[in-house]
């Protein structure tokens, strides 16, 4: 940590923070500049709110120096963390494409999605049971009656299924019939809900917040791998600006600056990163262009009459024209 | 709902979407226009997802016309909500100040917080037991421990107490001891969080989410309204912007907003809102003057070495300091 | 435009929006709905400030029906329109590589830059000879000098050559030598500086604003093409959000809203777009793949001694990394 | 300055980074940590570009330590700054009200308004003669006739004027004409028509843009003061945000964070802050009691035909209600 003095500090001043540094067990070491005053504090990171230090007469402001997250880091461990769900492994260097309807809302809907998607080369199948809903007047989602036409779909189909947790007290139940566990950008600083997830023994897909920055989210990230679990993959789903012309922009630098700082899989969802179907499938392919380890896709067999979502979710046919798609901009970042 | 077809719709286009439309439940009623169509659709407004409509062929959009709240909503229920926390009043025309720490540390804290709090004038004790932090590294809080604090604090002064609630399984017992319940910023969108409170019969104070529109933070309360409760308080404590000086940017134009929208009363939170000590005064003198409700403030007796939120913490005397500027404004604004 | 009413409007305030637009030239059809009324404004587009009209009692809101753009929109010329920029068409299909160093800084720098870009396959020739800079302690760019050795570096190469102009008394001059004339972020909104180039009889390279939405862009190259010139690329640049681990956040999803908007080319900018070097190759591969028409990268021969720009620059073996790569998407992208 | 060396870095690295440093005339001075090695530069605060180190291996961030400005910064300058406008002076205590149209449209409608804001208290007239609109297709502005007009309310109102110029072309002869020139937001980083206006000899309003940081926006006023003149007032006039239910989001804290920064006034323009009427008032309360030095606000005698701006526009009698209002908050906040 780097403590900034103002140029009117006091010896004084610069002494009081020296003082209560070495309290807090650090070691310190001042350098005198022309116009400031600028202190370094070396030593034990789980001091945990350091930053109150600011409060003190003739501080400035302060730097952290370390990052704020360990375990989901690429310092202390390099190589790629390999996530395995059912069958399939994420971040290996395939790129896996998740597929699926917004919401589960029959068990024929179920099925008509989870073979078409399959035939097309899908790798997961995703479908919600339990929606999170802006609206207390929308569609709550078919809760354990939708898991059962999950896991239906996928004895039929063979994929691995994924589907949203959005309450500690369900994660068990949701453990128990999918083969990955949700949880939702509005979920993603919901920290009991984090702790019940990395305990579950379940891979998780972790989507990026609404407005939550790279660091926010590889911390949640952190909360699962400190509970025990490190078969985490995260999703970025757009975020939140002044632009009105998708439902959110999706930001795909992310994904390289995800893959710098941590070992963990990226992948990207189009679907909600823009709100609007015809945008999916160019975003899809800049998502595989730009290094992503999969895309997460809405499907459904009739979009005009979808419980959830309809207007950013492909139909059957344009799923098939979008792993195409994928699929020659995958092959184009294999080659050598 | 008005649906607004792209220049080039053809008349086939138009009588499928009045057919849709018409088999939702919608009366229409087409406007032909010198370049667009535009489709008026009047009706049930319980259909859930009729923006789905948007992928039929020749929709270039769909402006909806209802607002999506009802119970929260002026429009059926113009007069103002008073809200009663303990002995206190919110939303009867006194500007209302809840204060004290950010986290319950220990009995000594939270006793010398709450009588400086309230000799200077507060009216309300606030102080977190469960504490959601962006690090699984940072002080989660006392848990029951700091509940039991808490009470010790409302026995000595008799200032009604205020803490957060972070998962559903602990809402009764917060419950049991508080006499107003917070949900806040990161929780803002848990869903079933929300149902519960609604069932707490305890007066709820609901933060705006970190990155939520207003219209987003009144459907969140009416999950609450929904599910039984109508003693709900609004908290804008600053949203997420690019601006950097500040931790968050107080957007406190939301206030006349949610009054014009809204029965529900609204109070300002600057500690968040800037996470600055320095402007905390200044902004709670602009929230008083802006018309909200009342305000909530952090104070700690040495934020220097606070657990949480030092940085943006009053002391005791600088809290006495805004107690007087706040009352100032407030005389003014009720001066005829 | 649909005039909103509230539901507390009364039949006297529907009167009177339907006379005041009535004056305005409109026709009026009015919709009676269970809750709400709506005026549909049927008519001359070119009244300037209907939106006025919502100060009249009784009016909740205007929704806007047409585009308020013309001559960029797809509506009226659907066919794309190509650029011709020396002997280079953008817009064509080939994709586009415009590189260079940020600042023009010396002939020596040019030549070198100059001649390793088109070695490794680039297009177009950038670099600043007027540069806006946010602190005026920065270097300003040599200007008139510095246009002096852009042609020399087109000269010695053949590459066609972009730079910017700032100030509309420099348009003439920059005209003189350049064979595209740049308009920056912090000019988009310049309006004499956009007449100004619609009037200088050379291609345009409309960078959009630093937070600029997809609307106002358009209607930024609209000022241009109404000033007589159709010859506009878009760049996309990054916007800003509440995101530090970038620069900017490049958003490119805009590019296929652009194009499904307008008729003009769009490239993107991934050097200001994301501002840390290790990001520009991965997201000008996105850039490609999302169907972009080009991309426009900074390239120096010694980034850490660039007088601009340095964090985000290119070396001139890593610039024809980047090569290889956006050529191995561009081919994928023309596969069948 | 600080450079901060990654997790990896070798003595080499280090080596290469304080060599380079030497190089460039700062003394560097290396802190050795557990995990990071920091290095601190002290020296030079002229050299350009420093920021390019980053691109030397095993840098990870650099961390400026100085501001970027240095005229319109209080460490060298503690004391306020007075800016004299005719006879007003802004910055001494008083809260100055500046009101007018936005956009000059006729004689009658001038004299109208400057003899009704004069008469409820205002101290300056504002209008607009050169407009920046978003659309080439909406009123430009009257030009030279709408500054004749201005001065015809002078001369009859005795209220000095302050009126934009968006062209460097144009400053001579708006500051013939007027007592203040106006830079809008729009233009807030038009460096070229900045250094006009340093150079004018008249005092300058300067918005902040539409997404600058304050930091950005006291660099703009630091061009100004580099050209010769310091007679600047800071105009905050809300930010671009996600929130949809403003036009924009006034940023109220930014006025405390320029005072504690700078010795330059800063105002509060509130139409343009919230872009509705009736916000306009109690945002005007709120930026009087967080201190700021003045107010600036749209009148219109009939905003429903305004050309310009309507929707945000006071009539002359909401106006009056505007100044009693504000003047009550003012006389509060100048109470002992």
């Amino acid at each position: 940590m780097i403590v900034v003095m103002t140029p009117s500090a006091t010896r004084e001043d610069i002494r009081r923070v020296e003082e209560r540094l070495v309290e807090l067990g650090f070691k310190t070491h001042t350098i005198y500049g022309q116009e400031k005053t600028v202190i370094g504090a070396i030593g034990d990171k789980k001091v945990l709110s350091m930053e109150a230090i600011i409060t003190l007469p003739g501080v400035e402001k302060i730097v952290p120096i370390m990052k704020p997250y360990k375990r989901v880091g690429r310092e202390l461990k390099p190589e790629k963390t390999l996530v395995r769900v059912g069958n399939v492994t994420i971040g290996g260097g395939e790129v896996v494409v998740i597929a699926g309807p917004c919401a589960v809302e029959s068990l024929d809907q179920m099925l008509e999605t989870a073979k078409a998607v399959k035939a097309a080369g899908a790798h997961i199948l995703r479908g919600g049971a339990f929606k999170p809903r802006t609206s207390p007047y929308a569609f709550q989602g078919l809760e354990e009656e939708g898991l059962q036409y999950l896991v239906e779909a996928r004895r039929v189909t063979g994929l691995p299924i994924v589907t949203e947790a959005v309450d500690p007290r369900d994660v068990e139940l949701v453990a128990e019939h999918a083969d990955m566990i949700q949880i939702g950008a509005r979920n993603m600083q919901n920290f009991r809900l984090l702790k019940e997830v990395g305990m579950a023994g379940k891979p998780v897909l972790l989507k990026r917040g609404l407005a939550a920055t790279v660091e926010e989210w590889l911390m949640a990230a952190e909360y699962i791998m400190d509970a025990g679990n490190d078969q985490i993959v995260l999703c970025e789903r757009g975020i939140r600006t002044y632009e009105t012309s998708t439902r959110n922009t999706v930001d795909l630098s992310a994904v390289p600056v995800v893959q710098e700082n941590s070992h963990l899989p990226v992948i990207v969802d189009p679907s909600h990163g823009t709100g609007i179907w015809k945008l999916v499938t160019p975003m899809a392919r800049a998502a595989v262009a730009v290094g992503a380890d999969g895309v997460m896709v809405e499907v459904h067999p009739d979009p005009a009459t979808a419980l959830c979502d309809g207007p950013q979710s492909l139909n059957l046919e344009n799923f098939a024209l979008l792993m195409a798609e994928v699929q020659k901009i995958a092959a184009a970042m294999a080659a050598p």
